[in-house]
């Protein structure tokens, strides 16, 4: 995996003689039509049509690469910090081990390459992981130099993936698109006589993952910027307090949570952005204060233990976080400290609100007391810079140290999805879910 | 100032052969009888007479140096921490900058010593600074060699008072023990016919502060433990949360809230005590931490944000802050991050204690919102380790660093002092702090 250094262009990097199918301007996207069809998109917009099926998306991959100056690096312009960089055949990661004091891409070349990176943590956030592997297999593959039958491609393809997998045994979001992807390769071996073709397939799944996942953002954004200008539409701009990072550093791009706040800043309604410093790993001030500065955005860091006196003080009109699960009853399981933040909102009269994709629903958890809140190292509390530095805390002290904890529905204003703004039934104050996802098919 | 590392014997520091009014063996005290009157004390206890006057008293200094083992850095027997290690002749103080890792503790030998001490931060907590600076000048003037009258006395004794001061002219224990210790001084000059009169009441008038912190701090303890136990006498055992630092560290000796925790633990009513790590300095993982696991008191240790998740998951039966001003009303400033905690408890109906001698409260405020809250460095928030260490946030982020908060009394269950608890009226639910005081008189 070679480095590459702040400030090295961004479009400089590779994508050798490939094949382009797709070829990506700031503004316009061209597709080979392999079907003759038409591909039409809105230059800003957020949806194209592909072989004549409506894609929801916002910015392509190498519109976010270039939107952020030649360098995708650079903390110019308007476009929104990118931790993924790919274009086809060639696939940068942001090293987040070295934010926010360095912004280093590294190239990923190969799986080989992608497995190092999510395990060593160059790239982190669930869907991030997940788009981030199967990418590097689609660059393996892209600039691959085949002899094998469409069988031994789908083989190959096949045992890759499985290699990806093990990077992060536990990552839901990774096991789930390598399943996809899987299925996909096994279908298209059915009738393909090409290795090549079932390469294009991967390939193709693969892209559609990044942008579908970016355009997912862009949605969520859309909603919960419409939803917080129309229920707060008293005032002309308003502020908010994030916890945790939920940005472009957790997923392929835009964000969740951040990704509303992001909108909310474009459309000129955002006064300031509070993010929390989110204690023991500091993924607030390290990585949602990186993004914020990056963007421009008016934003202040805090203590966690300043959320209940900054409201006190009247300086947030709302909360946004994300999510990591979400119960059929709209209990969220999110970044510990994300509980405490609610009990203050609630108590202050403060909406509160959950952005994430329908994904990050599971129908199958009736509440959130069937969520285990798994515990993570002593260490992050122990030493300084979460556990990566020396030891701060008094030896021998024991340490309880929770990844995440769970808001109940009744402290949550809505749930802001890619699909909409799931509310609370007037007469019950509960959520209906499974109702909202029923009627957004 | 001459640096004694942890091991070496707190009691075979100096003493020197001056005349020693005050001998200390533990469970007993002897004074020099200046008045011909006994002098009686229990050998355990809180009450002794000096000349015929009962002064509340818990520990003499010596007993606590020695009550730690033969070393006062020592992490043995009952007895609590000691940050302030004195016997006439001379002062030693805990370092604590090198807390946790190291126990270093530094001979103070005059009040040029006492004023570093403090501008140093080799010592904290309000109470603590006001006592070590009174007694670095005592030090001083018991080993001097001083051939003036008393007049001279005097004027270097209010001339050095003035100086110690200037080492944290923000701290108002600091000037109000100054302005007691020069109207004392000036009082006495005005029958003294000797310099050694004059430095003699000093030395005497600075050790009864520092017993008086302690055996203050003794009282809060059995206050707060006897009321806890009756509050809760449903439960066998109890576990308490606490915020910051309030132990021996901050104080005397014993400390206000890590004092009921100890008044508990000793009285075997203690499940475990729970501290958290109390950002953005870190007074609770490096200080608190340090304490519980010197007296050996089953501990653990928290994120800020994990004190929501630990209530829900039913851990806590009772939280007991400090505070740096109680105002009139009972609202009260203490560090940021209390209002959370309290508002977490308020929302998990869990009882909620304020731990403070008298001098705390300051009548001549009558609610919080009369309190102004100071911020701090932004550098605690963007260095680790409380900002002595390096960058870890991201350049270019503003940050909000208030150094307190004020939790109002309607989330406060009561509040203990030396004198007994304060509790609601049941019938309007309000402190009623003046009444309580007067009749404590």
């Amino acid at each position: 995996m070679s480095v590459e250094a702040n400030g090295s262009s961004a479009a400089g990097a590779t994508a050798g003689g490939s094949l382009q199918s797709i070829c990506y301007e700031r503004g316009s996207l061209r597709l080979l039509d392999q079907t003759e069809e038409n591909v039409q998109m809105q230059s800003d917009g957020c949806l194209i049509t592909i072989n004549g099926k409506l894609i929801q998306m916002g910015r392509t991959p190498r519109m976010l690469l270039e939107a952020n100056g030649s360098s995708a690096a650079g903390a110019t312009a308007g476009g929104s910090l990118q931790s993924i960089c790919y274009e086809r055949g060639s696939l940068r990661l942001l090293d987040q081990r070295k934010l926010p004091l360095e912004t280093v891409y590294l190239d990923v070349k190969d799986s080989t390459d992608g497995w190092t990176a999510i395990r060593d943590m160059v790239v982190r956030g669930a869907p991030a992981i997940a788009i981030a592997a199967a990418l590097s297999l689609a660059v393996e593959v892209c600039n691959h130099d085949f002899n094998g039958t469409s069988e031994d491609a789908s083989s190959l393809l096949i045992k890759k993936l499985e290699y990806l997998v093990s990077s992060r045994p536990t990552a839901v979001n990774l096991s789930d698109a390598v399943e996809k992807l899987r299925s996909l390769v096994l279908k298209t071996v059915e009738t393909a006589t090409e290795a090549k073709t079932v390469f294009q397939a991967y390939i193709d799944a693969a892209e559609t993952m990044l942008i579908d996942d970016v355009a997912s953002n862009k949605a969520i954004g859309f909603h919960g910027a419409k939803h917080l200008r129309s229920n707060l539409e008293g005032l002309e701009k308003i502020s908010v307090l994030t916890h945790c990072n939920t940005g472009s550093l957790a997923t392929a791009g835009y964000g969740t949570a951040l990704g509303v706040i992001r909108a909310l800043q474009s459309e000129g309604f955002l006064e300031k952005a509070f993010c929390t410093e989110t204690r023991p790993f500091n993924q607030g001030s390290r990585l949602t204060a990186f993004e914020l500065v990056h963007d421009q955005i008016p934003a202040t860091l805090i203590a966690d233990s300043a959320v209940a006196a900054l409201m006190k003080a009247g300086h947030v009109n709302a909360v946004i976080v994300g999510a990591d699960r979400i119960a059929a009853n709209g209990d969220t399981a999110n970044k510990i400290g994300t509980y405490n933040v609610a009990i203050a909102a609630f108590h202050h009269g403060i909406q509160f609100y959950v952005a994430a994709p329908i994904t990050s629903i599971d129908l199958s958890i009736s509440s959130g007391e069937q969520i285990v809140i798994e515990e993570r190292s002593a260490k992050e509390l122990l030493h300084s810079d979460g556990g990566r530095g020396k030891q701060v805390a008094a030896s021998g002290i024991s340490v309880w140290n929770p990844a995440f904890d769970v808001t109940p529905a009744r402290l949550i204003t809505a749930i802001i999805t890619e699909k909409g703004v799931i509310i609370k039934k007037a007469s019950d104050e509960a959520f209906d879910i499974k109702g909202f996802i029923e009627t957004a098919k």
